[in-house]
């Protein structure tokens, strides 16, 4: 990994919108190169590999894409197949359904698929993921935590991502199941860290510079551990509750961006934002 | 982070020898410029900052260095000081102390200091840790996990490290703690990452070449996952046993060495490796 990238990234929240305006599957098919785009649907996350392939298929062909294949990797044998690298190789997009992210991680791993894949992505084309597909994109993710809970040090796992993303932990469902305490001890460990929680029918668009914007329904949540004054997890016993003093929160709703290297929010009415926009809008006037 | 990097890691498993032969911590100094080395002690992880400061001012000051301090930092507010700051930015060689190295990243991460220690490290100086300060290199650091135990899903616990090395998890103390169990988890959740177990009294010196060498008298474990072909980790309910079928191990004393972009061993009798050994002699026979 590493070097200068080209490529997109989509990382949705989960339970994005399949039947009605569909904004952000349109967003990730018009990156991908709207009418022209060759899609690849990788189900490894998920032990229903028929069924979500079945229904990505159905709902990309309902949104104009005539070029639309399942690529199923269900183990790491199938990972090191020619065949499924190929599929990757041509592709301009590839996305990431739901599931288990260990899934992802532990078939995919070091194998050629995944090498073909960081390849293309630095080469410029899409990558897409949802629910656990959005958790795998970044360096580091979660694996298991507590939701609607007080955070609590016993209660967060995590473990290596694909990587596409670094220096930041991805959770999702993140309003709907009430995850920002398992985010903030994600952070607190390591503020370097920054921690982006993402709604259900919600996503970061990431364009190669680094600047992501919020597409969707809901929003997605910055937590910036940077300004953080102190924090006790180093000395936490298992059921003792976190202290976070002075971390950073944004709230951000489709419209708004935030600059990763900057850590700047990027706000709709700034000249920037619209220069961006402007060239978001070459994708077609859905994505924003 | 990020780009070219210049310096060096001494990365050590712990309980290094301090009053004998002290074979690491000289090859430590050599690095850092020999007599000339300016030394700063990074003393975060620990409770006892008192105590362990003065330990390694004795040792080093023992070695024959007469530029050596103790850098206390305790805090985040300790970690935005100018004047702690500015004694990393005169540093030859900077070394973390052992003590819990979720201190070191929940202090230190998105810091001025850290940012700092970034910069010298690509600009060329040394950095060394010890037990928790070898766990706090990689990117991805094991924060809890079993010692002497079948490896299990509910037993490990990985936080962000400082990332000055990347794509790797680092264990320490790993022969004497029977620590095989935990980094077999930690790697076999994404193959992609290289597990590295290090012995006590026993280290890694890793040129900016990305070329690792061992030192110290026992040994460094390398387990690299990508071979795996098939694991059951991400299927297990807490407290099923892990499956890893395929993995690579290797086990390596002083004089072996690794390439870790290319992911092979090199042999005491390889050409290249003699003429890397005799790089490590600019900086003094005790290294190797």
């Amino acid at each position: 990994m590493g070097g200068k990238v080209a490529g997109n990234l989509v990382i949705i929240g989960g339970a994005e919108d399949k039947e009605n305006e569909c904004t952000i599957l349109k967003a990730f098919i018009n990156l991908a190169g709207g009418s022209d785009a060759r899609i690849v649907i990788m189900t490894t996350a998920t032990a229903l590999p028929e069924e979500t392939g079945a229904q990505y298929l159905d709902v990309f062909g309902r949104l104009g894409c005539s070029h639309v294949s399942a690529c199923r990797v269900q183990n790491r044998a199938e990972a090191h197949a020619p065949a499924n690298c190929e599929k990757i190789a041509h592709s301009t997009g590839v996305f990431f359904t739901g599931g288990d992210q260990l899934r992802i991680t532990s078939i995919l791993g070091g194998t050629p698929l995944e090498e073909t894949l960081f390849q293309k992505y630095r080469a410029g084309i899409v990558v897409a993921g949802t629910s656990a597909g959005a958790s795998a994109m970044s360096d580091l993710m979660i694996v298991e935590g507590q939701d609607d809970e007080t955070p609590k040090k016993c209660t967060l796992k995590m473990a290596p991502g694909l990587g596409l993303l670094r220096e930041v932990v991805i959770d999702q469902h993140f309003a709907q199941r009430g995850r920002i305490g398992r985010l903030m001890l994600a952070v607190s460990q390591n503020p370097y860290v920054l921690g982006i929680g993402i709604d259900e029918d919600t996503a970061i668009w990431i364009q190669p510079e680094g600047v992501l914007s919020v597409i969707g329904s809901q929003t997605a949540t910055i937590i910036d551990g940077r300004p953080m004054v102190h924090t006790n997890i180093s000395e936490l016993k298992p059921n003792q509750s976190l202290a976070v003093i002075g971390a950073g929160l944004h709230i951000l709703p489709r419209g708004y961006g935030y600059d990763l290297a900057g850590r700047n929010v990027i706000f709709p009415e700034e000249e920037g934002y619209f220069a961006h926009r402007r060239h978001a809008d070459n994708y077609g006037s859905q994505l924003l």
